[in-house]
């Protein structure tokens, strides 16, 4: 199953390699060895553009190839990367001309080594290409993802028994992270980009949901100063205020993206109608969510409900506005494409993106929705079942 | 007060500065922008030789300058690093012969964009000396590592209620973690190193410690496939497995490391006797954290006390050892200095070091002991003060 899958992808890469010119592509981060395959080691893989790639494996030490489904010839145990070129030097293969590295995310540190060693090759950066690879998932992916939904819907539809009276906004975020953790959520929260960190997710009350984060995320909230994003008040919730409950999905490597609003009692009306807003936008996103249509198309779009319907000052934020109202997901939260301006790439079916409009009104909080789609024909096939509405923890 | 610590530590940072003959140094990831200003922006800062720093901030959008203590004229809204040399420029600032960035952080990406733009300049790597600089701790770190610690204390103190007859390990890692989280863990597991992820710490029991792992962290345990680490088992726990506790105590920003040992019923005798010589190790070590004890002799001291009694094939796991004894811990969990081979490095009053002798013991699990000192004149000063042995959860 290993192998299908590997092969599947691969080709994916090769195709990325073809079009950009480039004989081999090194692969070290944790995220594309896990999509190549289905497990972490740590070390390279080197894929030429025909014929078998290699793995250079630094750790585990006993790691066993033949879980990994590859043949023994396909993996040598290393101490440095200066044993891959040895290694193509003594088998014979021929040193690729262009390179490819994975330039986003391999430290400055690193490849000025891979520059040393390869110094007849022109390196180049992989990393936009990869991501582009891995934005169409194959059907085993797909499953992956509906899965994680199904259980990260499983969990949320418990979230409405967890609520006590006076609990914290850091109260409710915790027995939400202990029920997800109970449900089968891994925990680890991954994100492409060094200056993207987060614990499991965001729970935001009231006017914590307008407070400017450093992070690329839709909402912020001051969380800690250490990692400001989330949850960070100690005082109780209060009647009138909206509750936003946004956890990463991650029930089994490949993540989902879900997010639903709450409140304690009723909110005030605006609330609602912006609720509603949000609700309309996703559903022309849904709708567009069909092969061919252009990603920035679906962000202008959507931006035009929102300013038809007097809710631009909301849409994304209120004191720092996010400029996308989707995202790519799978092995980390922020995958491509994204429904954003300037994102001319049409969409493909087999892409995944959590489309969340959300809107923020100061002195009542977010309210809005975050659901996963998959990409078809048809417009987006939605994840989870459960309810858009905002849910009133106290009825 | 922000101030005052910021002063402190770009003293100590300038010094690096000097001894390595740079002028500037830009700062961008996160670690490092909290080091130095008790806050995360995404942007850059700016570090001359003399005079004032400067923030360039590109989000949150509207960052306040006064909660940082700087002033206005330190603080810049920035949407491209380009903006960096031109605001050098426009204020008459000199550009740097010899730039410092965080070269083993810094993608290849972002770094080759700065090439461009100091053209003039040569850039070097920064990041050895900055986590150099970091691994003496002010006073006020100090005291912040010392209240995680406290914390730590307060939570594994409460470990052997947590227990239910059973539980799988997994259970046990997910009560312990949420007993983690109400008592004031923020959650994030902070890593240095591309390579380096976690959730929130392990529990390991029985041959589960044996399982090597991809990373560099003491010990391993088989995790899921997408993160290769920790707690894995969702079968009963059994009588006469030993289960090692080792969860990071990021209570503050400052992080702590704490590893305790629980055994289910008796154990067998070797367990026993393995442990008391990592409690050994551990009395060796306390010892030896004085300043200008050199790491690699604590690192070798500890392996002689393994090898003389025996217990070497067990020291730092069995099926694949860390090479380590001990490690520097502070705004991530791998601090500098390390107590390992070749680190030639002297201890300096104010280090902060998670000493960890442990031992695994294949149909056992592992055994040993984990504590967080300060290095002083008298030796290490244990910041917890919770029994370093082993605790029978069926007693």
């Amino acid at each position: 199953m290993i192998q299908i899958e590997r092969q599947l992808r691969l080709q994916k890469i090769r195709e990325q390699m073809q079009k950009n010119q480039v004989d081999a592509c090194i692969i070290s981060t944790p995220v594309n060895t896990y999509y190549l395959h289905q497990s972490i080691f740590q070390g390279y893989t080197y894929i030429p553009l025909e014929g078998e790639l290699q793995c250079f494996v630094r750790r585990p030490s006993d790691l066993d190839f033949k879980t990994l489904e590859l043949s023994e010839s396909q993996c040598r145990f290393i101490r440095k990367p200066e044993q891959i070129i040895e290694t193509l030097q003594e088998t014979g293969l021929s040193i690729p001309e262009n390179l490819w590295l994975e330039g986003e995310e391999m430290p400055q540190s690193q490849w000025a080594r891979f520059e040393k060693m390869f110094a007849q090759s022109h390196l180049k950066n992989a990393s936009h290409a990869l991501r582009q690879a891995r934005s169409v998932k194959t059907d085993f992916e797909l499953d992956q993802i509906r899965r994680s939904a199904k259980m990260h819907e499983a969990v949320y539809s418990k979230i409405p028994s967890i609520y006590r009276p006076n609990m914290s906004e850091q109260e409710f975020c915790i027995e939400i992270e202990y029920q997800m953790r109970k449900g089968g959520c891994l925990g680890l929260f991954r994100c492409y980009g060094i200056d993207m960190e987060a614990f499991m997710g965001s729970v935001l009350a009231g006017d914590n949901a307008a407070v400017s984060s450093p992070y690329d995320f839709a909402l912020g909230g001051a969380g800690h100063p250490s990692n400001p994003i989330g949850a960070s008040w100690h005082e109780a919730m209060r009647e009138g205020q909206s509750i936003l409950v946004d956890m990463c999905g991650n029930f089994c490597g490949y993540l989902d993206d879900l997010s639903r609003c709450f409140s304690l009692g009723k909110l005030p009306d605006i609330a609602y109608r912006a609720h509603q807003v949000a609700l309309d936008i996703q559903a022309f996103v849904q709708e567009n969510l069909r092969p061919g249509v252009i990603c920035e198309d679906i962000y202008n779009g959507a931006l035009k409900i929102a300013q038809e319907s007097g809710m631009a000052p909301y849409f994304m934020g209120c004191r720092q506005q996010a400029k996308f109202v989707g995202h790519g997901v799978g092995l980390v939260i922020n995958e491509l494409p994204v429904l954003a301006p300037r994102m001319k790439e049409p969409l493909q079916a087999g892409m995944v993106l959590a489309v969340e409009p959300k809107m923020v009104i100061e002195g009542i909080g977010a309210v809005g929705v975050e659901n996963t789609f998959i990409v078809t024909e048809n417009g987006g096939e939605k994840l989870v079942n459960l309810s858009d509405e905002i849910i009133d923890l106290l009825a």
